[in-house]
């Protein structure tokens, strides 16, 4: 495509004039100048290349450097408390807007920012996703990140609002790919394999997922509906083979609600059906 | 489709439950009343059958009432100064965490929970951004709405942000629709029908698009470029009708450029060719 | 495309193991020969390589070079009446299925088979259809050259057939493309103009269209219903712009059908609304 | 859809129309009557409730019924032996155009355009196919109905000639229901299940397969390529697992070309590749 052409090289030249010097090796000292250059920078295309050599130099870290990455990442851009000190007192003293909107500024910190323009490499949002995953690990060893990941959640929650998903009913005209996916993903009531699932798209069930669209393929939430006749008494009712063709249900079953994407967890949509 | 069936009977559950009376009449009343709701109500399915509401309502306003009901809801939901001297003074003594939050959150007041909220809608991104095109002809007459429609531009940063756009190439494939678009929102160098416009898709030419996943088939930018043997001397040189079947360009031109939705005004994609 | 490289290329070389010199200049008695290769070839790699050879050959003739071609290739492939004349005799003498066969072929001549064949050319059957609009002016002056027609038509009439037809719904969302071929075509109650047509599309008129699945975006005939309230007394009556927002129609009035390829004169899909 | 609503109420009529009684039982008489109307029916709505009424009695039949109407059918529309006797001699005395156009249309008989009709359908050349495909195995106990195969092959060379057919490449991103199939139609290497399919999808590897334009989802033919390091020594080694993930490979190894539909056995296709 032409104009992706010229945004790639606009995207390239913007990557030249980064004045770090990258010496073949990507490390850990680097991608945290990265970040303040992300967070400083002027104009959209050097912010795409940036966040691009972020992304890219990210995935070859290992898991202690991604934890010494969220470390330092959250130290630069969290809430400054003795600046927020500072401008509380002065706003106590001197109620108007715009030491409000500086307040409130400084209340945010630069977390969320960060996130936002990362948010533009190609394919931003899965990354970021997959970064959320890795962070929600290292929460569990290290509590002080769990503001950072809140600044995520945060994030998450407007970009995947309910308003911007689209629902799609899985088929075996769904494409390989999907369904896949679908049977890695479902932990409940585990598939086994293609033939497994296919049973669970017959005529007397139904199968529904939610899509993000700029999350290709990726379904990140469905539920699972069994037609029966009368209440089935156990699961093992529902994923049974079909037996009888001439279908007379008068119950709908919503049998297992799944969530795909770990690092999607606690983001309103799943709550739509609690 | 079933699951969507499901999801509009909940909505319309939803909507029963809601207590205000409607006598037939919705007016500006029941609209801040349900307002407030949507910011207090509990549970997705009751949110989609408010927000609903909420923009069925709206769209029935006079201009009148629609500068009261921005001026009543940002009177509700913008910041409260007084908590937040309370809360500064608070923090100001006790600088943790916890105190930082609730700063942090009565800093931001209420208003992009509130669009947050309001995109929940069946069509919501594209009610949104016809509401901001109303409040931005309202804020030229009231500036204190000014504060209103920066919490507006904050969130559509953040969703029409680069990583979200998709973009087209236009051509005389493209479906008529969206074509008919185009010819309305260019406004520099004007276009005068579909044949006019059907010169500037020759293959001496091209036309592209970008697109949110969720406003179908709304362009809201697009950039038009000449392929030219030298630079041309002027527009007309760039308009009119192609003579040469014999293409030697060696010159792009990026002739026009043109942001469409007056309700995304200033938000970051249009600087992108800044 | 991978293997469709791979056939260009194995059609590139049959074409090279064509015997014909090409002196740079393609014309008629080329042709001619070429037309003598394609019913006598042996193997589709080469078959594709001929045809597309006298497809690209063909469009260079001058109408007068074009009705020579047909002329010639009728006398070369028409049936022979004296082999026709001894194997009737042989025939009546032994009445058997070999000879029968035999009889069958020499009475049908070899004039289908090499439109069959020329249908491997790319973009095969529009080029005959084409071809075959060229042949319907020649015959008005060469009545001999009716014979050649029916064979076109034989076999039109079952590559037409309606089994292969799809029917769609045309709307403003149909590419631009086919808009314009609709306005040409429509002969009767002429199309002004893009809006002219977009007035036929709307809510209180339906527009459909018949398409063969190889000839792309070319509508092949289409119908124009319109929904009134009691008959209409004239034609402008049904496409004069709308007036009344309520539409309580009881009458669907077909008011224009249109066959859009002169090429397809007379083969049977045309004759559905007789 | 509107258009297709007023088609099947036509062909409702045109059913409702037909003098046979039908009793609520579908048998092999009535099926030749219907036959017989098929024939000598004049217009296309109601050739097409014909067609659809034959195409559904067909298949209640047991194959020894099928059996029997095959050969009735064949008694029936085969060319009359006596008749063409007569034109014979009547051509040898009078060789004129008239007479010759006579004794081809008495030479062909009726068998191809009772085909021709069938395919008028819904689903009609589906439905052929699967009728040969019967066909085929009845031809081994009956050589008479040879000739009405080969009727049929002559009208299946027709339709599915090179140029109607649309070559694809098969990927993980294909529909599950054309992959399953794929599987069953893979008779030479065997393909155990979608994850041995998958195997043989990538990115060493290239599948494609043709389909019809009215033949949904159905591939007719796939060819299997294996890119490797040399010639592999044996069907095992292109079969194998993917072992090395720097593909260097300099060779194209066409390992697997398979017909899939019985019904279109000789029919040219395949010969694309002989």
């Amino acid at each position: 495509m032409f104009l992706k052409k010229i945004i790639n090289s606009i995207a390239d030249a913007g990557k030249d004039l980064l004045t770090k010097a990258f010496t073949g090796q990507r490390n850990l000292s680097t991608l945290l100048e990265l970040s303040e250059d992300l967070i400083s920078y002027k104009g959209v295309a050097s912010g795409i290349a940036i966040a691009r050599e972020i992304s890219e130099t990210y995935k070859t870290l290992s898991v202690e450097d991604k934890k010494k990455f969220f470390q330092e990442i959250d130290k630069k851009l969290k809430p400054n408390m003795d600046l927020i000190e500072q401008k509380s007192i002065e706003f106590a003293k001197n109620k108007n807007k715009e030491t409000l909107k500086e307040l409130a500024s400084l209340a945010e910190g630069n977390r969320q920012e960060f996130i936002r323009r990362m948010n533009m490499a190609p394919n931003g949002t899965a990354f970021l996703v997959s970064m959320r995953e890795d962070l929600l690990k290292i929460v569990l060893e290290d509590s002080t990140l769990k503001d950072l990941d809140e600044d995520f959640k945060h994030l998450f929650r407007s970009w995947f609002n309910p308003g911007f998903l689209k629902l799609e009913k899985i088929t075996w005209d769904t494409k390989a790919a999907i369904l896949e996916r679908i049977i890695k993903y479902e932990k409940v009531h585990k598939i086994k394999n293609m033939d497994d699932l296919k049973r669970r798209l017959e005529e007397d069930r139904r199968f529904f997922a939610y899509f993000h669209p700029v999350l290709n393929d990726e379904p990140l939430i469905f539920v699972q509906v069994a037609f029966t006749q009368g209440l089935a008494t156990s699961i093992q009712d529902i994923i049974k083979p079909k037996t009888d063709d001439k279908l007379k249900a008068d119950t709908a079953t919503f049998y297992s609600i799944s969530n795909c994407q770990q690092g999607l967890t606690s983001v309103t949509l799943g709550n739509f059906f609690n």
